[in-house]
């Protein structure tokens, strides 16, 4: 278990129950209720097929002009591909938890994170909500409890926490999260990652969103474990208002540090699931550079992250640069084989289109046996770059994965 | 050991010789010789980083107005990213062929298949080359040489054969192909993995690649071990003309039927590499229906393919008919998942957006205890459909690329 090093946000608090959704018997039913509506920013999957819980959270975000007073997450099933039922259950776990708090159903943001296209049993989550609301709280064991039960396949809690201070004042950045597998998040103004942050900076809904999607772009948006995007990824970043701190009322700098300590908690928490990624034995950092543009040197990230063969090469600390430069080369962006080089571990192993006259593979393959290693791709002279994090692909992955019904 | 059952083309020799390039030991160069120039077409990868010899090959049928005499293959190093010095190495081999033959170096198509980004060792290619010319026979044995010298991580020979009547007259189609893994082929008028396609027909190099593409297309281009696109996959049609019957003189519907043949040799020799994949248990057909247009139905197919949930779910025969929904759903193609339906083996699992009411889980698991079944996906009531054939992710291909370096 993870300790808290630092105070939490005012203005809220957690709990968890078992309703028996998870197989496990473990805790399976996380909330989280604010004192006063909490501005609220959300980013949702890309998927086609999005979860019955996330159309029912636009609606309400809608209703609700950006403000939520609950979010209710359960584990052990998706509620995903469920039709008409699916929405319904959700709807009504949000009415259910509306009267047990005495909030309207649109202050209620539910999440969903499990076995994707199996009816969720909403009877057992609505029979524990009063267990859950009597049992909330506002310290460190609760916000523990809430980030324990949102699991699914994670071996572990993964929080992280900022403070930086505005107009004298502190506030604080808690944030949670869950995910160890179907990790390829593609969030638009968009996750079964699930991630909740909550700060008691006073902003508005706005504002909110406007900070809220750089952050994820460079944390959530670049990992992958096994580029499954799936059907019900989720951001939520919830400002209570009770620091008394306005970001509006900040000045610039106070406003860049915030913004900066919400970047870093969304890093620590996408690191911490790639991680705590299904069978990983080694965590990878690709640097690419010199691609044509941004985007470009992203594609080529995806696609290095996503070969199966340059994943299982990572997991026997094997520097077969020859699957990397094949899998940057079917990416679907062009650039000159000659001037493509790769460093693995600072070492030089590819230079401009062949090996490398001073690549020691004894050395690299040392610096492969690390659990964290970084892979530098230079295409040439282009200003497109991109740092993206991924793992390689185990016997453990296969396991779990052919063995386990999500 | 595969047997033929009809009789080879006319105007092809071949052999093989142990080069010592594979670290098996075994025979890893394959040579085949044309009696007179064939005709030829050639198909190459879409990867942005291309094998030397692909290099070569393309200049080498420019030059030559698209006619070849001879065909060599090394297996145990790709000769790819091997800068200036794997070109030059490329066309020392076939000016060494050349000399050897007594052809011109532009009349010999190189290829090269196994690790990437090692220099191959030319000088023992070289060496074998008398060895080699002196083995050439049109027989039985030595196709079936041929066909297994080029072999990496492949378990057994592929081949396939066809024959047709044009003008009353015997036309043979015998091919031969290799790969199990790396295997994504995207081929543009584009593998590694390497096919031959062996007739006596006469014909054009026009009227071959005209027929080549649309055969490849529903073969090698649908198909699918690891979604990895290689740097040398390359499918080459020769035809010698030895059998008197011209393409060009035939009915319409010899030449239809001959077109069938290249076709049925095409798709019986891409079931072969997915049968004999890496690691592979279940071989699964994705037939998807419904879509906007066949693009969309293709993209779809490839990212359920591609998509390790979906593969490790069928490692283990579990209908995990959210995986495959979820997979679909972020292949970048709008749909709407309430018009979704997908049968396994012939079996409702999901319909209409939701799990079927006639799902029966253990039929369908008994269903995907066989090696091959069928995955049906309708999306909606779009014309766009695809065949796709792909295989399970299973432990096995994990150990293979973990513990050998292509």
């Amino acid at each position: 278990m993870a300790t808290f090093e630092q105070a939490l946000p005012a203005g809220f608090r957690w709990s968890a129950v078992q309703a028996g959704i998870k197989a496990s018997g473990r805790s399976d039913l996380a909330l989280a209720v604010t004192e006063e509506p909490a501005a609220a920013a959300a980013m949702f999957t890309s998927n086609q097929v999005k979860a019955a819980p996330l159309q029912v959270d636009a609606e309400h975000l809608r209703a609700s002009g950006g403000y939520v007073r609950a979010v209710l997450v359960n584990a052990g099933n998706a509620n995903c591909a469920t039709g008409e039922q699916g929405l319904a259950a959700a709807r009504e776990s949000c009415a259910a938890l509306g009267r047990t708090v005495g909030i309207a159903p649109h202050q209620v943001f539910p999440s969903s994170t499990g076995i994707i296209g199996v009816p969720l049993p909403v009877e057992k989550l609505i029979a524990t909500l009063p267990a859950a609301v009597a049992g909330l709280s506002s310290g460190a064991e609760a916000a523990e409890a809430f980030a324990t039960a949102i699991m699914t396949t994670d071996t572990r809690m993964k929080v992280a926490q900022a403070e930086v201070a505005i107009g004298g004042k502190p506030v604080r950045i808690f944030g949670c999260c869950k995910g160890a597998g179907m990790i390829g998040p593609q969030l638009v103004p968009h996750a079964t990652m699930l991630v909740y942050l909550f700060t008691d900076l006073a902003a508005q809904p706005a504002e909110l969103k406007a900070m809220l999607a750089p952050s994820v772009e460079a944390s959530f948006n670049s990992i992958s474990v096994d580029g499954d995007t799936s059907t019900n990824d989720t951001v939520l970043l919830l400002a209570s208002g009770a620091s008394g701190a306005a970001y509006g009322s900040a000045s610039q700098e106070e406003q860049q540090a915030f913004r900066d300590a919400l970047g870093t908690v969304c890093g620590k928490l996408a690191h911490a699931i790639i991680d705590d990624g299904e069978g990983v034995t080694h965590v990878v950092t690709l640097q690419i550079k010199g691609a044509t543009d941004d985007a470009a040197a992203k594609r080529i990230a995806k696609s290095i992250a996503h070969s199966p063969l340059c994943k299982t090469a990572w997991s026997s600390a094997d520097p077969n640069w020859g699957r990397i430069v094949a899998a940057a080369g079917y990416a679907g962006v062009q650039f000159d084989p000659a001037d493509v080089s790769v460093h693995i571990g600072g070492l030089p192993v590819f230079e401009r289109g062949t090996r490398s006259a001073a690549m020691d593979e004894a050395a690299v393959h040392q610096k492969m046996l690390q659990r964290e290693f970084e892979i530098a791709v230079s295409l040439g002279s282009g200003p497109g770059k991109c740092q993206f994090l991924t793992c390689d692909l185990t016997v453990e992955y296969v396991h779990i994965n052919a063995d386990y019904s999500t």
